[in-house]
């Protein structure tokens, strides 16, 4: 079995803010949405399922931790979980904060439009409070 | 507080399958795509984090038992899960069934074109298949 490795695309997309004890958390290098991508360090993975059940459990409490800091940090209207994975194969779950009128609301975000870049200084300050608010 | 009840455009837009220990499993009426949506039987729940912790683990371990089941009947080339609510707030859980080629692969189903009925028959089947696979 290979050992974990980032896919190169979520690696391109996304920077590293914390390790949970089972998921890399990455805030996504875009700007039109609060986008958070939790990716499982674990090899070979692609379906939830493919997770043990101990991990699969993990997972589940993560995704809610990253989704009440989203919530915290930015109000939002709605948080957005998804696995999908059509695209990039190794799992990664999508915790999304969208507000009534954002863009492409209220269809979803994934395969909308162009990425639109943060700055630095957005990134870092979005960044910061995530981590604070994870920890 | 109310008690629980089915949103009326989940109820028009679906069919309960089967009841699980939190969730009505029900089958999307929409040919397009093997689709069901998991809706934990609980009031006044629109986000994952407003149900309790052992409500969460629920969810998640019956997310997967329908994950698991819908590949098993479909061989799907990846399966796509995912809590949004944009429109419908009260709280419900896609479990898709995708594969290349499909209509609007890889992009998300949600918000795409207009459903497409199945005939009775067979939805029908696909009903009775997966009532088999989740017990």
């Amino acid at each position: 079995m290979e050992p974990y490795a980032l896919d190169e695309r979520l690696a391109s997309d996304s920077q590293s803010l914390a390790h949970l004890e089972l998921c890399d958390v990455r805030l996504a290098r875009d700007s039109r949405w609060p986008w958070v991508i939790l990716v499982p360090r674990r090899p070979d993975v692609s379906e939830i399922f493919d997770l043990s059940e101990e991990e699969q459990s993990l997972l589940a409490q993560e995704q809610v931790h990253v989704a009440k800091a989203l919530k915290a940090m930015t109000g939002a209207d709605k948080i957005n979980i998804a696995a999908i994975g059509n695209v990039v194969r190794q799992l990664h779950v999508h915790v999304v904060a969208r507000f009534e009128g954002d863009e492409n609301w209220p269809r979803p975000i994934w395969g909308h439009g162009t990425p639109v870049p943060h700055t630095d200084e957005t990134f870092n300050q979005m960044a910061n409070k995530l981590r604070g608010l994870l920890q």
